[in-house]
């Protein structure tokens, strides 16, 4: 099996100290399921005060970060036939659970480009293959991004996770919400755990489970239930 | 000045320990601008083995934490009037730009409790605010959630990004994205920086980069593009 990989480009590797090491993730990477390289552009900055940012052309506030850097910095990262390159960037298109299946499943290389809030040079994005966003909110670097794609795709490897039935089960097929969980005690500060949870029953377990999903999924994110309700009706 | 307060509650509090120290983020930290406790559920379970997780009510693959830890370790928490609790989840709603604005100034406590993938009993829900998603991607557990809201809250708090001017360019009232940034060198890799920011006209380079604004905008994200349409008509 091949290693799957990850290389990061971003001007603070340090950001990924303690989360290479962590749960679940940081197992995988002990295991040799995955790999993980920081490559921090300052260190190819050939000037003398290892500049990694310049004025912006035209003026206005802010720094903008200089494409040599990240050019030569990308130029190091070793070429793999399966490799996407992904920018974390707020102008990207918004992450979701499927572009985390496809990038597990189609690739075996993925490098995440940081960029920096303060903006970087627009020609940097050439790089990328595509870019990607954690959503409308600023940041001050891509870090967290790329933290969380690395997170999302690795738990996704096969031998990642205990059990792969579970990942089968929320599969990006599978649109509603989950139902609720409930574990001992029974009662805990005047709150009961649902009497049919404890009846049983698996039939009337499944059909409450199956309502509740269908339930919270209405209720909390009717753009989801839309979706399940038109998906619904297709399959039959 | 009210220095502003996180309390994390996690059962990886050691995710935190290079985030708490780097970049723009660390030394809001360290410059008392804001501070960030972390309380692990599991020196809150009292039973032989700190157990903070158990098998689910009604059967199913995997583990449910369980509420007393979670609870407990909530209560260990400081109250302040100005308090807002966070739960970090799949089905909470999503991360805006907005919320973060709202947190940096409506409370001067955030508590952000990091659910794990695996599923949490639901009575711990009900120590919630609010409950927030990232979007729809599932992650190991609530942690990098987490951070991406603190990251998002600090920077905004008084003190925090060197030039406040920046801040309220990219106020919530903006919604078109960035134009793009140029920096030297004028030519890179047969890529030139298009002349108008070269010539040193005010006018034109402003007139360039709003229009850059709103093709980009319209091109990426047809959505806040619609909303920036509505907007323009309202307000003329």
């Amino acid at each position: 099996m091949t290693v799957y990989r990850f290389d990061v480009i971003s001007l603070a590797p340090e950001a990924f100290s303690s989360f290479k090491e962590l749960g679940v993730v940081g197992r995988a990477f002990s295991s040799g399921i995955a790999e993980l390289h920081v490559h921090n552009p300052r260190e190819f900055a050939y000037d003398n005060y290892r500049k990694v940012d310049d004025q912006p052309y035209g003026g206005g506030a802010g720094m903008v970060l200089k494409p040599e850097p990240f050019f030569a910095a990308f130029d190091s990262v070793p070429f793999s036939l399966k490799r996407r390159v992904l920018l974390m960037s707020p102008q990207g298109q918004t992450l979701s659970q499927e572009k985390l299946w496809r990038w597990s499943e189609e690739y075996k290389q993925l490098v995440l480009i940081c960029g920096h809030y303060e903006g970087f040079d627009e020609r940097i994005r050439t790089i990328a293959d595509e870019e990607v966003s954690i959503g409308d909110v600023v940041l001050t670097g891509g870090e967290l991004p790329a933290m969380t794609v690395v997170n999302g795709v690795v738990r996704l490897l096969p031998g990642t996770v205990g059990d792969p039935q579970s990942l089968i089960e929320e599969s990006h097929s599978d649109i509603l919400l989950e139902h609720p969980h409930y574990t001992r005690p029974a009662k805990f500060r005047g709150m009961e755990v649902p009497s049919v949870l404890r009846s049983g029953n698996h039939q009337a377990i499944s059909k409450w489970r199956q309502d509740q999903r269908e339930l919270r999924t209405k209720y909390r994110r009717p753009d989801l239930y839309d979706r399940w309700l038109s998906k619904k009706s297709s399959d039959t």
